[in-house]
C-alpha cells in the first residue's frame, strides 16, 4: 500500500435516518462495522454520498462522533467540509478537528462564483486555522465549478493541501493532475470515479472513494488488492461486476424524484436489503425509494451475489 | 401601489464589512438610512447581493437585527433563507421569525439535484413550520436549477408561497409566470432583472428587487413611478440612465476574480465613494477591488452624477 | 416605421414539404400570400424556423427562388446562410445573391469553437466577397456560441453588419445592444424573443422576427401598429393573446421527440389546421404530429379565435 | 489485432492548405505515408480534426481522393459525414461511397435539438442508402448532444451500426458501452480519448482515433501493440510521453483564438516542423499559429525526441 497521506478504498459512509429524518445511530455503528469487516483502509464521513448537504449542523456532528468512536483508530477518518462560505466552512473545520477526525476534505465556495484567486485563499485560510491535513474536493457535479488543475498544483507544491478527491468525471484531466504530482511524495490522488477504479489506479491513482463501496466495500477491497498485487484479468472482473452492481442507481422510475435521491436512495435500499442500516429514508426534501424500486434493487442485488 | 404582498422597489440589501470582515454596523445602519431616504418599498435583507453565501449563521443573524431594527416597520423587510437543505434552512426561517421579519424569501435546495417533487416538499415543509409569507426566489445563477413554472404556480394556488423572486434572466418565462398568476390577487410577482424594470412592470410585475438598488435607490423609486403615472419615456431615461450606470461591475480587470466579486465588489465600491459605507472589503474568500478599479467605478458614477 | 435597414415584423417562412420530403411549392407560395397579406414588413428565408439546416443545397436554393418570386418586391426578403464554415457560408451567400434576394441573415462558424477574433474574421470575409446588407444571427440554442456584443458592435461600426437577430433569449444584453448602437441611423435590431416584442419595441428594438409569426401574422403586425401608435393597452393585450398562442409548442407529447420538432411541428400543423399548407411534415430525421397531438393544437387555436 | 470492423490506431487526419486555403494535395499525401509507414492500422478521413466542418463540399472530395489512393489499400479508410442534416449527409455519403472508401464515421443531427427517436432515424435511413458499414460518431463537444448509450446499443444490436467512435469524455459511459456490446463480435469501440488510450485498451476497447496521432503515429502504435504484449509498463510510460507530448495544443496564447484553432493549430504546427506538411494554415475563419507560438511548439517536440 502506498505511504501516502490516503490511500486504498476509502468510501463515504452513506448517513441513515430515522423515519423521523434523524441520524440512526444504531445502523451508523453497523455500517461502520461492516466497512471495517471488508478491510476499508479508510473511511470518508459527511461525503456527498453521506447527504452531508441536508444535514444540520447539529447532525453532522452527530455523524462524526458516531464515526470517530466506531472506528476507534483503526483507520484514518476524514470528514467532509462542504459549505457555501469560508467562514462557516471555518465553523465546521474546527468543529471536525475537536471531534478527533484525522483530516479534512474540503470543496471549493459555491453559490457564489469564485476565481482561481479566490479559489487558493479558500483553502489557505481553512489550512491556516486548523491543524489537519486537507485534501480538496473536486466535485463540479455538486459545486458547478472545475477546480483548475494548475490551482490544485499550486496548492499541492505549497504544502496546503495533502490530497485531491477527484469527482469530476474528467478522467484524463485526474491523470495528468497525477502526473503532475507524483514528486510529492505524500499527496493522495483519490478518485471518484467508482467504475474505472482499476485503470486509474494503474496509471498512478492511490485510491478511491466510491460511494458503492457502501453496498459492496469487500468488492472494492479485492479490486484493489488484485490491481496491487498486478493481478489485472481479476481486478478487470471485479470492477465489471462493480459496474453491473452500480445499476442499482437506475432502479427508481418517479419522474418527480431528482438525481441524488436515485443514486443515493440505490444505495440505502441496498444497504437496507442486506441488513445493515434499518431504514432507506432520506434527508428532506428528497424522496424515499418505494417498494418497487426496493424490488428492484433485491434483484440487481441478488444477480450480484448479494442477497 | 400594488395591494399584492410585496411590490415596488425592494433592495437586496449589500452587507458592508469592517476590516477584519466583521458586520459593519453603523455602515450597515447608515445603508438602510440611505435607502429608506430614497422612498424604497420594501428591504431584502440577506439576498444573493447581501453576500449572504459567505456569512456564518451569527452574522447572519446580526444582519436581520440590524435591518429590522433600523427600518423600523417604516417597510415591510423580507430575509432570504439560502442553505443547502430543508433543515438548516428550517433553523435559518426559525431565527429570521424570532427577529421579526415580515416575509422570507426562500430557495430551492442546492449542491443535491431536487426533482419537483421533492422542491414541492422543501417549500411547504418550511411554510407548515414558519407563520410567515414565503417568496420563492429562482435563481438558477447561484443554485444551478431553475424552478419549472409549474411548481411556482402549483405552490402559489395552493398558497404555500406568497410571491416569486425571479432571477433566473429568463424574461418570457416569467411574463408567462406573471399571466399565470394574474388571478391570485396577493401573490407578488418581483423581477430581479434590474435592467429591464420599465418593462416587465408594463407586463404586469409587480416590482423590482434590483442589487443597482443599493447604489442609486432614488433612481430605482423614480423609475417605479414613472411607469405607475404613465410616463413611459421618462422610465426609458431613467432606466437607462441606470443601465449605463451598471458598468460598474465590469470595472474589476483582475483575472483571478470570480464573477461575484467582480459585480458587488463594484456596488460596495460604489456605496463607498458615495459615503454610505465605510470600506468595499468582501466577504472571505473574495477579492476586494483595489485602488485602479475604485477609481474607474468614480469615473462611472461621475458619468451617472453620482458623486 | 423605422428607416433602419430592416424594421417591422419579419416572419421567418416555415418550409412545407409534400410527403416524401421534397419543398411542396404550392404550400410556400400559398405561406407567402397569406404572410403577405397580413401586412408583414418583411420575408426572413431559411431560418432556423424554416427549418434550414435539414435542407439540401438544391433544397435552399428551390425554397429562395419560390419565395422571391412569390413576394415580387413587396417587402425586402432576406435569406439566412446557415451553415458550418465560412467556405460553405461564401457558397451559399453567393447562391442566395445571384437568386435576388436584399440581404443575408448569418450566423457564426458552429462545430468548430471559434474566438472574438475569429467571428470578426467570418463576418469580414463574406462581406468582402457579397454584395449584399448582412444580419449578424445570434442563436446560441443552435450554434452554441453566444456573439459577444464587443464583436456585433465592433462589426456594425465599421460597416461589416447592417443589423442584428438577436434569438439568443437574453433580453438585458440585447437592450444594452440596442443602446449602444443607436448613433448608427441604419442598424437594424431584430428580436427573436416573439413573447417580448410590445417591450422590446418600447426600448428601442426596430423589428421581431417572430416564429409564431407563421401561423398568425396579423396578430404581430397589429401588436407592432399598437406600439407604434402608442396603444399600449392594446399592444399588450393582443401580445398576451399570442403568448397563449405560442403554447401551441407544448403540443406534441412522444417523449423520442426532440426541442425543434416539437415546436416548428406545432407551428406546421397549425398552418395546415388552417388551411395554409398540406402537410405537416418534418425535415428528416424529426418526427411529425400525429393525429392526437394535431387535435391539440386544434383546440389551442379554436382558443385563439384562428379556426 | 481484434478481428472486429476496425480496431487499433486510426489517426484523424489533418487536412493540409496552401496559402490560399485549397487542401494542399502533395502535403496531404505525405501525411498518409508519414501514417501508413509508422503501422497505423486505420485511415479517419474528414474527421474533426481534418477540419471537415471548414471545407467545402469539394474540397471534402478532394481530401477523400486524395487519401483513398495514397492508401492505396494497405489499410481501411473511414469517412467522417458531419453535416447538418439526413439529405445533406446523405450526399456527403453517396458522394464517399462513390470515391471508395471502407465505411462511413456519422454523427448525430446538430443545429437542430433531435430526440432518441430522431436520432435512431437519422442513422437508419443513412444505413438503408449506403452500402457501407457506419460508425457513429459521439461528440458531443462539436455536436452538443450526447448520443444516449441506448440509442447506440439499439443501433449496434439491430446491426445499423458497426462501430462507436467515442469522443464525448464520458469514459465510465464508453466502459458500460463496450461491457453491453461484447457479444457483438463484429462491432468496433474506439475511443478518442488519446489520453487514455492504454486503460481504455485494458477494458476492452478495440482502438483509438487520436488527433495527437498524427503528430506522433509510431507514439501510438506502440502504444498499442504494447499493451496488446501485456508489456503494460511500457504502455503507460509510452501513454504519459505521449500526454506530455498533447501539452503543444496549450502553445498558443492569442486570446481571441478558439480552442479549435488553439488545439488543431498546434498539431499542424508539429507536422511543419516535422517536415511532413508545407504550411500551419487553417481553415477560415480560423487563426493560423505565429511564429512565436510555433517555437513553443518547436520545444515540445523537442522535450518528446521528435524534432
Amino acid at each position: 500500500m502506498s505511504t501516502r497521506n490516503y490511500a486504498g478504498i476509502v468510501p463515504p459512509v452513506c448517513t441513515p435516518f430515522t423515519e423521523d429524518y434523524e441520524v440512526d445511530v444504531r445502523s451508523l455503528e453497523r455500517l461502520i462495522e461492516f466497512l471495517l469487516d471488508a478491510g476499508v483502509h479508510g473511511i470518508f464521513a459527511l461525503g456527498s454520498t453521506s447527504e452531508t448537504a441536508l444535514l444540520s449542523d447539529a447532525q453532522r456532528q452527530t455523524v462524526i462522533e458516531v464515526i470517530v468512536r466506531s472506528v476507534g483508530g483503526a483507520v484514518p477518518v476524514i470528514a467532509g467540509i462542504i459549505d457555501l462560505s469560508t467562514a462557516s466552512s471555518l465553523d465546521h473545520a474546527r468543529a471536525a478537528q475537536r471531534l478527533g477526525v484525522d483530516g479534512l476534505v474540503l470543496t471549493c465556495p459555491f453559490y457564489v462564483r469564485a476565481g482561481a484567486g479566490e479559489m487558493l485563499e479558500h483553502f489557505r485560510i481553512i489550512k491556516s486555522a486548523v491543524d489537519l491535513p486537507i485534501v480538496a474536493y473536486d466535485i463540479p457535479f455538486a459545486v458547478h465549478t472545475k477546480l483548475p488543475r494548475a490551482v490544485v498544483v499550486e496548492l499541492a507544491g505549497e504544502g496546503t493541501i495533502a490530497g485531491i478527491k477527484d469527482s469530476s468525471g474528467d478522467d484524463a484531466n485526474f491523470r495528468l493532475l497525477v502526473m503532475e504530482t507524483n514528486k510529492l511524495p505524500l499527496f493522495a490522488r483519490l478518485t471518484g470515479s467508482e467504475l474505472l477504479v482499476d485503470t486509474a489506479l494503474l496509471y498512478g491513482a492511490d485510491g478511491c472513494v466510491p460511494g458503492l463501496g457502501n453496498v459492496d466495500p469487500a468488492g472494492y477491497v479485492n479490486l484493489y488488492n488484485f490491481v496491487r498485487a498486478g493481478q489485472l484479468d481479476s481486478a478487470r472482473a471485479e470492477q465489471e461486476r462493480l459496474i453491473q452492481l452500480f445499476s442499482i442507481v437506475t432502479a427508481a422510475t418517479n419522474g418527480r424524484m431528482g438525481y441524488t435521491a436515485a443514486a443515493l436512495g440505490g444505495f440505502k435500499s441496498a444497504l437496507m436489503l442486506r441488513g445493515v442500516i434499518r431504514t432507506n429514508v432520506m434527508g428532506r426534501p428528497l424522496t424515499q425509494y418505494n417498494d418497487e424500486e426496493v424490488a428492484r434493487v433485491r434483484c440487481i442485488l441478488a444477480g450480484a451475489g448479494l442477497v
